[in-house]
């Protein structure tokens, strides 16, 4: 039985996020989307609108949940009983960031392991960032979205 | 039943490979190490010798086979059956390559996936192309070989 | 008629700055040097310092508009009626990001295009986080700065 | 009066070329594509074929026009009187590349200038490279390929 | 006589920076541990305790001395009287950070010259981010700090 | 007493390479040039052209010295007596290869360090390669080579 925690802000959730889980399903038995909270950054939507959303976005599939953690990520998986962090990449940048985590989690908790898939060509360029900034600004961030989502 | 390919050149095959196959294993019910023939390319080791080299460090895993190929790596993993592609990444330059590969072999063969495994901090420096140059010069490149490698 | 929009924080505006613009006025029949307001961001120069000196730079040229905005920068090139955006980049780092905004904002606005023009050697290391952190201390920021500027 | 030349082996010239020249066409008067020819280099098609392969996809725009050279790239500009050179940019690693290249033509020529623009996401994975190989293999190619080219 | 400063935050001091003491004392006769103070910046240790600290994990060796400083490094180096900046280098985004940093460093100070050690592997993936993120969530950081260490 | 290796292929020795060459002179008491010689690999000039142009280039100074190598440069450094490896950096794209190899040697021979320098902005884009394109081409490279160079 494999698990994967597929950490991050999710603020909010958006297509590039939706593909990942979808890809990891042909991979692990259960994934949970694990919701990192840090109370010193201020975040579009709330932790509870964010778990809601993603919930209703995997409403039909019992193998994904959703969680929300404080905290370390490492904490999260020894607690959550996962056997791998999944994580999307987009480009090189993301991939140092990645890296140094990966080997940072697995110096802290050697028997969870990381695994990265490679963005699609389509939604190479989609960022949290970029969709808040479209959203704060009343613009129109829908084709980044999962339909159905914010 | 998930099958992954692993391909590369594996001339020779080292231990940051070793590692992603063991890694590997913990995701796919089956792994094939696919040998790339590329009758262009000079190898400091023949196929045959390679294929005998990672079966015999492979030989007490039935999960495990390998296989040399020809051509496209989409075409092999048409006929193989399998459903994903792993690769290891131990840089951003390894993975500017690793993504371009990843998205031309998803437009060809959409059903395969490609899941990427960051090296571990010890192997990041190692490849085939040092060890080579070390073997070529009579050097001692144990520390980069499974054991009971070349 | 093409106009390209240069959008940036411009605080203040650098001697590569004026170097992209230059050069971008081969390339356009006139050109907004747009400066993107985003009142959460503190500034070292107001925005109407900033927009003062620039227009002060490009007096000489009645091609050169300065023009200030809020919101996005797709939002604005489509009430301002560019064709392009035009960037300076100095390094993979900032094409890493530039290639992101480009395509971002090319799905959201697919006339406007984006055209990046590379930075010389001698402005590569420039930033105006650099320039800014130098007049903070009382450093002597004159080489980085276009003559007559801050 | 402006004219670009795009320099390239174009062995083939594939969409993400095509996709650069109708962009450059927006920027300048006229463009030349310009093979480089370098006789050590083993390539797919003959100058020729690729001349006329490249002729035929604009035979309907007479702003293009198809030229090979041998030698410098900056020779062939200053012969032909080209005012901007055009590339199209990735990745991080291809602008690393142009970076390069734009800084030292412009050494060599300062009044010809090097104008960047960002591939395209659905073209970021596509390289003349990636197409050999797969035509060499007798795989299908032509998502790859503008309409009507090889 | 050389003297290098090793400018930095160090909150807290990692075994990557000291590993970076260690190995540019076969390079400088003196080296001064500059801890920059930067009073808009929220840090996990004070100064005083960053500086007892280090003082303390050196205090066997004269070569090394600790100094607090505000404002640009080059102002620090040009009244310490210091020949060289030694800087870690543990990645490519590391380094495009550096470049620019040695860069302006010489353009201001060009007396002063920077030297970079590229990190061991088994701390490349080592940082205060992490460190601190790892201590202020209660986790164990041990084995990224030099014996001794908070 | 220090003694550096600066190992390259120098064809031809670059202004990059001389501005190396006196700032490690700041660092070690004497230096090596290192030509290496790699049999296979065709070059512009001799082995014997390239020791005897850049030892007439620091005739004038009795700590540079000229010696060709084939083989490993671990293995030149141990029976040379190095106690470091010197190298110039120009990019991340340099830098990359430069952290594995640094990683590879500090393996095979612990007790040889490696120093990286960074390139100067305005000799950033200059490369043997670019230069030797110049000049099979009959181009002027003057200004990418020391005085009295090629």
């Amino acid at each position: 039985m494999s698990t994967a925690a597929f950490p991050g802000t999710f603020d909010p959730f958006s297509v590039g996020h939706y593909d990942i889980v979808q890809r990891a399903l042909l991979l692990f038995d259960s994934l949970i989307v694990a919701i990192g909270v840090n109370v010193e950054k201020k975040t579009l939507y709330t932790v509870g609108e964010r778990k809601a959303n993603i919930e209703s976005l995997f409403a039909h599939d019992p193998r994904v949940s959703v969680q929300a953690y404080e905290g370390l990520t490492v904490d999260f998986c020894r607690k959550a009983g996962v056997t791998h962090i999944v994580r999307g990449v987009r480009s090189s940048a993301d991939f140092a960031f990645e890296l140094a985590a990966a080997q940072t989690n697995k110096a802290m908790l050697p028997e969870v392991d990381t695994v990265l898939l490679p963005a699609l060509p389509e939604w190479a360029h989609v960022s949290s960032t970029i969709i808040r900034d479209i959203l704060k600004n009343g613009g129109n961030a829908a084709q980044f979205l999962p339909t159905g989502n914010f």
